[in-house]
């Protein structure tokens, strides 16, 4: 299990995961250390679960269950976002945001093919333009269409920039920004429920997919 | 809300609660306490989600959302149990086991009616029998059928025992302490997956169902 932030949506599932069952958690040690004051993890023993600590753009290769190397190397790199929200008003060592969220280049050694998981990313930097440039294949923050969806719709005060997401649409969002990269395969992932691109008939899904993007189903596999 | 204990199949899917929606977490103060040093659990907003602390034996009425009484009595009541297996080794207030198990009674303050909710049970004492005795309708602890079954079945190193669990079976079972008591409705529930008596043709789904026990399908509504 690769954790790319510290956010509930994004660390809630490994309490169901099953106790005896081995494997090992990568996150930064930021995460790591949340998982650590949050005694609710401990179900997860560390006889069983091992949890290991990943930087920004140091290129790993998790392991097998049994300790074999998964021939698959992660790039973990910075993207620009949050903290945790949960979090807020808690005392942060530095004022730096790094390791808050993470982006994965995931490569197979073998092939050599590789893919971006950016499951939550507030901007598009040139630094990110410049990585997901010619990729053949790119997951990416697809939250919410449109940045105050939520407040409009009466579901919550928070716009989609301060909860750390990038809106799909507008001049700023993520359609026009992965727009002229050369991107052969664009998804975008962590859809809300408020987003009406998620509908299958609206005219936000007819616009994302009319701009090259594609709104997975579930159970949707991919193969690169 | 209403937290009969704090194990994780207890209290994790408070996290998938929507964050902006005003409701009440009603626990014993131990559980509580597990809620407020587990800084996940800050996505509960104190603004719209209230924690109120309920003790052994004392009565208390739900309030609705804007604030008018449920109509709906809870009378929670200790039945034997354990403290939530994460906590471990933590250094506890005293050696009392007092609040960590809880069983409901849940009564119609109009129509007098009520039910007993047991998720949680390691033995049938004669107090327990007591209340229980002439009841319409008993949710109680059907995680496993016989003790060592997922010892058994490879899939963990413990006993129901010692997870705090009564077994469905043997003399000193479920089925056997709530034989003679005249509960018109029996109906188990929080059935681990390793227990045969879900399967639809098991012998021991028969079993269960000729000693008057029901195990309900997902989805089931049960009018008092």
């Amino acid at each position: 299990v690769i954790l790319t932030n510290g956010e509930i949506d994004a660390i809630a599932g490994l309490l169901s995961m099953r106790e005896g069952w081995p494997f090992t958690i990568y996150a930064h040690e930021k995460v790591l250390a949340t998982l650590k004051s949050n005694s609710v993890f401990n179900v997860l023993s560390e006889k069983n679960v091992k949890r290991q600590a990943i930087a920004i753009d140091k290129a790993f290769e998790p392991a097998l269950p049994d300790g074999t190397p998964s021939g698959i190397e992660i790039l973990p790199f910075e993207v620009t976002g949050k903290g945790a929200w949960y979090l807020e008003g808690e005392r942060r060592e530095g004022s730096e945001a790094a390791g808050d969220t993470l982006g994965l280049r995931i490569r197979d050694k073998t092939t050599g093919k590789f893919f971006f998981f950016i499951a939550a990313c507030a901007e598009v930097t040139d630094d990110l333009k410049s990585r997901l440039k010619g990729a053949a294949l790119v997951f990416f923050d697809g939250t919410v269409w449109r940045d105050d969806e939520m407040i409009a719709a009466g579901l919550a005060t928070k716009t989609g920039r301060s909860m750390g997401h990038i809106s799909m649409s507008g001049e700023q969002g993520a359609i026009a920004a992965l727009a002229k990269l050369g991107i052969e395969r664009k998804i975008f992932l962590h859809i809300n429920n408020s987003n009406p691109a998620l509908l299958h008939n609206s005219e936000e899904r007819r616009a994302a997919e009319q701009a090259g993007w594609q709104i997975p189903a579930d159970g949707t596999e991919i193969v690169l």
